[in-house]
């Protein structure tokens, strides 16, 4: 495997040397949208999400043939402290359920005619509980940055990353309230199902976790709060930014990994559109503080990148259409 | 053809004949729907969808295999009344772009792996102004409810209508406003884009209509101030009825259409589904009137079908995982 980066340092300065969009294909797009037979503006969001994805693909009538979908699994120490409704051992489960294409995001990535790749990262060996210790050494964070990263395939033209890992509920609540600060009691949610005197539970170790990492930021945040699934979905991120491939965020702790590229460097998710928000409460609060809009808002709160993987369906359309369809002048239609 | 109706009151009596869901079904799709690999009710609105799906066709296990699109074209006589920003020639040009492939609702039907049906209803021949007089008289409506109603194939699973018509928000901001009161301009919207000059008079002309045929309400609505597009996509959604296929319905001119049959007879739209809330304004509270929440909510207004073929690919994902996943016991996977 190729190694970019040996030391968040290094990572970070990858972050900050990665490619702008292609304004010259952007300026294509927009030319070619406005030439459509529609009126102007029917499409509505499709037409923002075909510029942009032209843009950042430096082409102005792009097709989509090759979506990746890449689910990364964990397992995190902070289940100690009971924060979780299932048993640590779920995460390995579902992870044969990938292998063996049982769960939901097998048939979602199939009905958006997109590939499948499941990386488990060191099950047998979970982080370590946040509210004793850093998730992560420095060498570990690196370690699941790394295979993120490397888990993405230059071939592709479309990434999605998704994650499973018992616990991580609780990992990407204390990730969002160490970036945008209020009460611990304001990030967390029921995740897979917890009752409320779980719901305090999780509060607590989210807030004992934040105060004993001193509120750390940016990728700081990610190693001492995270987890290897998700830095792993930040690693992978990153390379697609490099490789130029647009992504499609997930749920609440795809989009808390994301995050914290974005507090590392500003703008690390241009190339970034959120795919869904779900009925993690704290979601759609954290894609506010990223400025971003879901293009689904379904109910969802399942991860595995499952409302991502839908709303690739949403992004193949906007790029039909763009790159399909006929302009005034081809069609003879009258121009209003 | 075959003609199952030749008059209205025969209509009517079709529609009060429905068949109902099939409860069995849906019940053997709740059982199922409890028992596949993620946490309860983590797959959101999609578990809902393919419940109701499963019900409609009478398999608690259904797959979507033949989703039909059919586009239905007509003209307005009340484009005399300058309502669009369009000239009513554009309604043939469209046709022709539909049947050449370059129009949006082509593109958005291959995406979603639908065929795609257009049906022009007498363009030479629009109907007439319905501030002078009636639209349409019993037999040109029925004609037209009848074209729709043979349109429609018994071997899909899955159908979308979609229209093209200049002229025909205000079609639709009439029956509106006649079925559900409030004042003319609350009903009338930008269509392909009028400006607030425009906007008054399409609201004199919503007001004269509703005031000249006396509020008129279901079935005689859709004759007196409908056109030919709104009555075929009527016919269809009520054949799909029949036939036992699931309906999603498109944006605001189809959603009008269909608010006859409900107000015709309460019920007639339990085998549909909203596919998107457009951009024009009233579309949102004639959904809220029907007690249909939108799947989607992207901000387009281009009718042609496009909003629901989007939708196909919702509906098809969340069939797919209903079944399509492993249960709990075939994946061995422990349950909470």
């Amino acid at each position: 495997m190729s190694v970019d980066f040996k030391t968040l340092t290094e990572f970070h300065a990858l972050l900050e040397a990665a490619p702008a969009m292609d304004q010259k294909a952007q300026g294509e797009a927009e030319d070619r949208n406005g030439q459509l037979t529609k009126p102007p503006g029917a499409l509505g969001r499709l037409e923002d999400l075909a510029i942009w994805y032209a843009g950042w693909r430096g082409n102005g009538r792009p097709t989509i043939e090759a979506p990746q979908v890449i689910v990364f699994a964990g397992n995190h120490g902070v289940t100690a402290q009971g924060v979780s409704a299932f048993p640590a051992e779920v995460t390995e489960q579902m992870v044969l359920n990938f292998q063996h294409g049982g769960a939901a995001i097998n048939q979602l990535a199939k009905a958006a005619g997109a590939t499948l790749d499941v990386v488990a990262l060191d099950l047998a060996t979970p982080t370590a509980d946040f509210t004793q210790e850093a998730a992560m050494s420095e060498d570990e964070v690196v370690a699941a940055l790394a295979t993120g990263w490397n888990a993405v395939s230059a071939q592709s033209d479309l990434l999605v990353v998704g994650e499973m890992g018992i616990g991580n509920t609780t990992s990407a609540a204390a990730i969002a309230n160490t970036l945008y600060g209020g009460d611990a009691a304001d990030w967390v949610g029921r995740g897979t199902g917890v009752d409320d005197a779980g719901l305090v539970n999780k509060a607590r170790v989210v807030a004992e976790g934040v105060a004993l990492h001193g509120a750390p930021k940016g990728l700081e945040a990610l190693r001492t709060l995270g987890g290897r699934e998700l830095a792993a979905m930040a690693g992978a991120i990153a390379r697609a930014r490099g490789l130029r491939i647009p992504v499609i965020m997930d749920g609440f702790i795809c989009t808390a990994a994301a995050a914290t590229l974005d507090s590392e460097v500003a703008g690390a998710l241009d190339h970034v559109v959120s795919g869904h928000v779900s009925a993690e409460a704290a979601h759609g609060a954290v894609l506010s503080q990223l400025g971003k809009e879901p293009m689904l808002s379904l109910g969802m709160r399942l991860g595995e990148g499952s409302g991502a993987a839908v709303a690739i369906n949403i992004l193949k359309s906007a790029v039909a259409c763009h790159s399909g369809m006929a302009t005034f002048a081809e069609a003879g239609v009258s121009d209003g």
